[in-house]
């Protein structure tokens, strides 16, 4: 470990040079206008590896953008096996006005690195390929196998990498799934998150008279789609802020007293969370605080809504249809499949004899809880008090990260979400940064959970 | 008469053609961009009644759109003076895609006219035109004299006219008003329409974060801006239909047991109604029938609705702001402006802690009931006995048509709502229509009002 530290000690100017270089790719994923530079980024990538001395690494095309496979199973049959996931598409840019320097073209300010996809992920999967690197370059070997599965697609609508984890299972056979793609608590308060919550989408439609009406000449006999969409919406939750789809909380999955108490311990500031969003009150599930809310608890939230007249002016119209976009978060150990199918089924109850409602789930995702019980998260502990010196914290985290869940289904290995973002770190807004510490230091993290994994 | 007859019946088609020409201009009075186009129809309306003989017309500017202004005053200061007023402006014509033939160029079909603007008012107020223009093509001479007072903001939100009116009682002093802009009970049954309901008109935005949110990372937290929408819209009924704003329905003039029984005469067919509408049942206040509920029962309908994302496919967004539309019709004896005011300070008083709310009101509109005992109305009902050959029924309108209020405040003269309108026009509605048959016998209505009324 010491020739490994000391490598890295030494190539600090050239690990920054090298991201420097692949942030320099605006590998946008949703926009099909960066198509090439996709594949420039991807190919610098496989370039990238070689150059580490991991030769084994290719491009996996798919319908849409390819992903990127490399291993290293230098270490032996005997020897425990990590496989590393990660993306290298990033972020739209716009509102472009808002960047104080040009989103590809990487600088440090404070201790930062500013650009596009600094954070979110390059910056944070880059760091598992120098810790192998500086393996390869001093010992030639690193304690454990390596593979490697890079995507293109986390930050575009539609994505392959499911279907391929599906289909391969023998290739990406591992012990753990280590992922970089988290943020910590706060600065200096390095975090394992161990639960995601999981997403069911809908759309409804309410259709009430077959044309759009004179509010003058119906109004006050016929029944209103917005009205009615409104009841429905407001019926979905009871005064208590409960969501009142029968048997929706039946599989959720209390959180533990243990889990409560670390919550309260971490340095939550509700004054300062409220200030930032400008509200005098917050709202949600009563008994619940602020964190236990938008980590352990399921949600029902209105995404977009619309009907009628909605230009310059006034239109005196009763409109034929209202339409309303909502999705829930899930919550261990809640099925996606499940929830959508009571809330399609309530929805139809509700509908009133005046109207239409037709309603349609858009998509799932399965929320994931890791038992942080296992031999992986025990390295990760060791790997960042010996890299950052300090006590890891657990944290879980409000979104979906839905390869997490396809991972733990089909290879059966714990994943460790062993993050190195910051929570000011801009990720999908302007100014994105990743800091330079957290990127050195997970360099060196990285490194040493590889040691620490292979003894363990 | 029987030249003027005779004329009308030689000139159908040179009136048919007129009218479209009038329809082809898009003269939407509440959208800017169609700015030109207003002025376009109002110029086009000066230039037919100067063909059609009545030199003495002229535009008149106002801080909207303009007010057209005509007279023929041959008839000699004792002979009776009829006022006419109706208007150019139409409704916008969104949703596009629902209009079978494009709203601006009209077309017949199955006998009717088809376009924007055929109905709500272009081609009602123009029979007054064509009527005065065979007496003055014949007998170079009508039996009263005409005064024509017509608007181009009466869809808009704002309007000149009711100031034009209070400005200038001289100018428009007259025996009668004459205002051809309501419908006919049904197909073949003549109506005069003795009471129109009021409105007021309200938008509003609530706003929550500051910003739009990530719906993982912040949901069950914080309050979003749509649901509490949708609890606000839901909070402004009971379950029976009321509406619950305090001193809401003070003023409320209750039917007198003739009228009701009046409208329990009139063939009003219920399962009809919901067929042509395509709804399984109606709603509204109850205790009432739906011809008590549309004529004479105030109300309260969204018109719009949007906030968040309503594009395609999903989008996990807790938006910052969503805004609703909505209005109240109003009855005899309610105050536009002392609703507008309950509805303000009500609105403000429901908006919760989580949010800010804004609200504004758009327009306002007092309701008016004619006592039918007088001349004018009994002009009508000869009119249209001789026109039609039919008996007249009296009704009233749940539409607003806000002037007539300040036409009989102002010129203490009667108003005559002698309408041509049929109920299944679809005005301010995709595929708007005017039937042929009335705009003909609307014409000749109107040439048999003049002679009645010179003589009664």
């Amino acid at each position: 470990m010491e020739k490994v530290i000391e490598y890295l000690e030494n190539n600090k100017e050239q690990n920054l040079q090298e991201l420097f270089e692949f942030l320099r790719i605006p590998s946008i994923s949703s926009q099909q206008s960066h198509k090439a530079d996709i594949n420039k980024a991807a190919e610098w990538l496989v370039e990238n590896f070689k150059k580490s001395g991991i030769e084994n690494a290719k491009l996996i095309p798919t319908d849409g953008h390819p992903l990127i496979y490399a291993e290293w199973l230098g270490a032996g049959t005997s020897a425990k096996t990590v496989l590393v996931y990660g993306h290298y598409d990033v972020q739209p840019v716009d509102p472009i006005n808002l960047w104080d320097n040009p989103p590809f073209e990487p600088i440090i300010k404070n201790g930062k690195i500013f650009a596009r996809g600094s954070a979110d992920d390059k910056g944070q999967v880059f760091t598992h390929i120098k810790s192998a690197e500086a393996y390869l370059k001093t010992d030639a070997k690193i304690p454990v196998n390596l593979k490697f599965i890079i995507e293109g697609e986390e930050e575009a609508g539609e994505t392959h990498i499911e279907e391929f984890i599906e289909q391969n299972p023998d290739l990406l056979k591992c012990d753990t799934v280590l992922i970089s793609d988290t943020e910590w608590f706060q600065a200096g308060l390095p975090s394992i998150c161990y639960a995601l919550r999981g997403l069911a989408y809908f759309e409804v439609e309410v259709e009430g008279p077959n044309r759009d009406l004179h509010s003058g000449t119906f109004g006050g006999a016929v029944d209103n789609p917005i009205q009615v969409l409104a009841w429905m919406i407001t019926q979905l939750k009871d005064k208590y802020g409960r969501i009142t789809i029968p048997h929706f909380y039946d599989d959720v999955l209390e959180l533990t007293e243990e889990e409560r108490s670390n919550f309260e311990k971490l340095p939550f500031d509700l004054e300062n969370y409220k200030k930032d969003l400008d509200v005098r009150e917050l709202d949600g599930e009563m008994g619940f605080s602020t964190l236990e809310k938008v980590w352990t608890r399921p949600t029902l939230d209105c995404n977009g809504i619309w009907g009628g007249y909605t230009g310059e002016g006034s239109k005196t119209v009763i409109p034929s249809k209202a339409w309303a976009k909502f999705s829930c978060r899930l919550v261990p150990n809640q099925n996606a499949e499940k929830i959508i199918k009571l809330v399609l089924e309530h929805i139809k109850k509700l509908a009133p004899p005046t109207v239409k409602v037709k309603i349609t789930s858009l998509s799932g995702a399965n929320p994931v809880r890791i038992d942080p019980d296992n031999d992986a998260i025990r390295s990760a502990i060791s790997a960042f008090k010996k890299a950052f010196g300090k006590d890891v914290v657990f944290m879980r985290e409000g979104g979906s990260i839905p390869v997490v869940e396809k991972f733990s289904q089909v290879l059966h290995s714990p994943v460790v979400l062993m993050g190195f973002g910051l929570p000011n770190d801009n990720i999908h807004s302007p100014n994105e940064s990743f800091a330079v510490d957290n990127y050195f230091g997970g360099i060196l993290s990285s490194a040493h959970f590889y040691n620490e994994f292979s003894k363990i």
